[in-house]
């Protein structure tokens, strides 16, 4: 478990000038592996409707920039039970965008099994029908056992995925721009329904695609939806640098997420864009209560909900699919080399400093990791997570976090009764929506149509 | 222009005992390709949510089936300028679902493009979204541009694109049958979340797929969402009688409809299946007024609105892409090879016997086809619509129709108001909805699950 202190300093007085930026990741009963079982979990969560339009509400009272789902082609058998069977995301958000008004709404989705056509459509339609509200979170898929719904025999190797992603990303953005934003005159007396000119074919040949367009979708309310990258490793960071909008990393201690921070901005800067265009959100876990004792207590009490198998299930999958069933769970983690695991790298390197740093067990490390899936666990009180949060922004370890409630909904209702209210008197988050779109929201400026002059 | 003539005869005392079924097929601004230009034309109509939930609404207070949206991966320029750009149905139908609580949900996907896990992905997250409502319009894309968004080099020939979509659907199908009603569990005290015995792989392995499974959403509120098949060709006819459990036909001749529909509950039969598994439902293009004369003036006035370009261009398109340009307009249609034409097979032959019934040229042949392309005319009163819907119904012509609008919203209100109370009057349709799933209202069966003993 890692506890991130908060750095008390002469700083804290001035007001900053940069606010937070929150999301809330939700995930069927909360983030916790063994959430499901908790007496407050509602069992169907994964799959009701309502209550997921309960937390869309409650997490817009909080004024929070955006709901963030995440997304998986394939079943683990033995992963996180809650998340074995869930919505597609574009349909649930599609719902969403139905009960709410200005929440930001983002979807996973994969370079790796689809097409640039069908992604390009569904985000700018949810676009369209959320009145702007449209983030896609890129993903290249880690699972392996993917391929084997898609027809494939083999999963990509890490690297082509990403290349197939880069590529994939410039085309999405390219059918975007299809139309141009008063291309469609729709003149009923002329008889001429839009401005030939003012419609655009990609031509797109490429590596991995060929695709002429143009889209049959017209510019979206915010130009194109925002763009959100989570692979934290080189290739990931690659294209983020060169892509993305905002960053969700997993970070789970000040100086690395410091060092990470300036390294990534730095390659935004390489690549040519200005350091206010990416937003860097690390995922965060909190445990929150009136007292740390009562905190504390409340995450023994998930903690030992865990089943063992489910929980050494995790570990595997974390390390790349590693079989560790032949070593003892009370014995050390066998030398693994990390060449010859397709796992996400990130996540990869994460589990094995958690390893080696405390010299845990199988057992140890599968119950340190399976509970949050190797982000920032906080436990404490809703001030400690305030100040937790300040710190790293001030100290630009984050511009703002991924919040992953353990258990829903009581997870986000005690955030936002109870800490955002406390940002908020610091002057480090918004009081209120002060656009309609998710662009205007975040401070993002809407991109140019590459073809309007 | 056709108006189908009303057999009355002793019959029409009886009360039938077949209802009607009905959906209402929306387009943009409404079905008549220059509709767009009439005054009472919203002029975003296509990509505008409010008016889509206005027209749902409208069409649930009318008691009917089904709410149908058709679909296209690419853009023809030259085409109806009222879908060149759209909802990709889905999404736009998860947004409908939060606006209407009865009414059947169908969207047009196509097997050519897409991959069977998505698919049976996105329709069983509608079907829960919608608490039972989703029908799926399985197509195989005519249109040959679309394999230049989708990296293709070439188009699938028509024979070999119903190959794959008839396997298509059979792995979708088996996908929705991965969980068993009861085989999330989700017990607390245990830890077992679900019942491994009642969560089965699909593992088909095919010629065109490999789909391991299983699929990541639960089993649906229908059991399985409503197929619908659109082809009228001899490979569709087969697929349908297959599969599907409602089909939609352009048939604009009375007789030649009836032949349809015996030919095609033979071949149900056939394949193993019950007649009424399947319901039969042309379209029809009803211009409704008060008086006959009134009606055929609100054709006419559409008519006007046609501009040539456009016009010829459908006639092109219903042709398999022949170039007419050279040909005179005035003049009659030249010869044209079937066999040199990747057409919808069935709108190609009604085009053809347009032509050659009434010795057409080609500029009368593009006026008679752009306004409905191809589907059924009706031009009178309401009494006289009822009077041609019961005549259908009665002579085994069809099970019902899928209504289509010339011009929206009139056009629905008009049918919604002044026609379906007749029918209701008549016993022939529903005066309110009996269940709350599609398949309920529809008296279709819940397909058993294949694992189920």
């Amino acid at each position: 478990m890692i506890h991130v202190g908060y750095r008390k300093d002469e700083e804290q007085v001035s007001q900053p000038k940069r606010k937070l930026k929150l999301g809330v990741f939700i995930a069927g009963t909360g983030h916790h592996v063994a959430s499901w079982r908790h007496p407050n979990a509602v069992p169907d969560a994964a799959m009701n409707l309502d209550y997921f339009k309960q937390l869309a509400k409650k997490a817009e009272e909080g004024k929070l920039d955006l709901l963030f789902l995440a997304d998986s082609l394939s079943i683990n058998q033995t992963s996180h039970p809650n998340v074995l069977t869930r919505f597609e995301p574009l349909t649930l958000l599609s719902s969403i965008a139905e009960s709410t008004s200005t929440i930001g709404l983002a979807a996973t989705a994969s370079t790796t099994y689809s097409e640039p056509f069908h992604i390009a459509r569904q985000f700018a339609s949810l676009d369209h029908l959320s009145g702007g509200r449209a983030a896609w979170n890129v993903v290249t898929s880690s699972i392996e056992e993917t391929a084997k719904n898609f027809s494939g025999e083999e999963h990509l190797a890490h690297h082509k995925r990403y290349e197939r992603a880069e590529e994939f990303v410039e085309v999405v953005k390219g059918l975007w721009d299809s139309w141009e934003e008063d291309a469609l005159v729709r003149n009923k007396e002329t008889g001429e329904f839009f401005e030939s000119s003012k419609l655009h074919e990609l031509q797109h040949k490429g590596e991995f695609f060929s695709v002429r367009g143009p889209l049959n979708v017209s510019r979206t309310p915010q130009g194109q939806p925002v763009i959100i990258q989570a692979g934290s490793s080189e290739d990931g960071q690659k294209l983020a640098a060169k892509t993305a909008e905002l960053i969700f990393t997993a970070q789970n201690d000040l100086d690395k997420a410091k060092e990470f921070y300036q390294s990534l901005k730095g390659k935004v800067e390489a690549a040519g864009r200005a350091r206010e265009d990416v937003s860097i959100m690390p995922g965060i876990f909190p445990i929150i209560a009136d007292t740390e004792e009562e905190a504390q207590a409340k995450y023994e009490e998930l903690q030992e909900l865990i089943v063992p198998e489910i929980g050494l299930s995790i570990l595997q999958n974390y390390l790349g699919g590693i079989d560790l069933s032949q070593y003892p769970l009370d014995g050390p983690l066998p030398e693994i080399d990390p060449s010859t695991s397709n796992a996400v790298k990130s996540r990869f390197d994460l589990v094995m400093n958690m390893a080696r740093k405390d010299n845990l067990t199988i057992r140890q490390l599968y119950q340190s990791v399976a509970g949050s899936r190797g982000h920032n666990i906080f436990i404490g009180t809703p001030q400690q997570l305030a100040d937790v949060m300040e710190t790293w922004l001030r100290e630009e370890a984050a511009d703002g976090f991924n919040v992953m409630p353990p258990l829903l909904p009581e997870g986000l209702d005690v955030f936002v009764d109870r800490v955002v209210p406390i940002l908020q008197e610091r002057g480090l988050f918004k009081t209120d929506y002060t656009g309609q779109t998710l662009r205007e929201n975040l401070g993002l400026t809407e991109p140019k149509n590459r073809y309007t002059t």
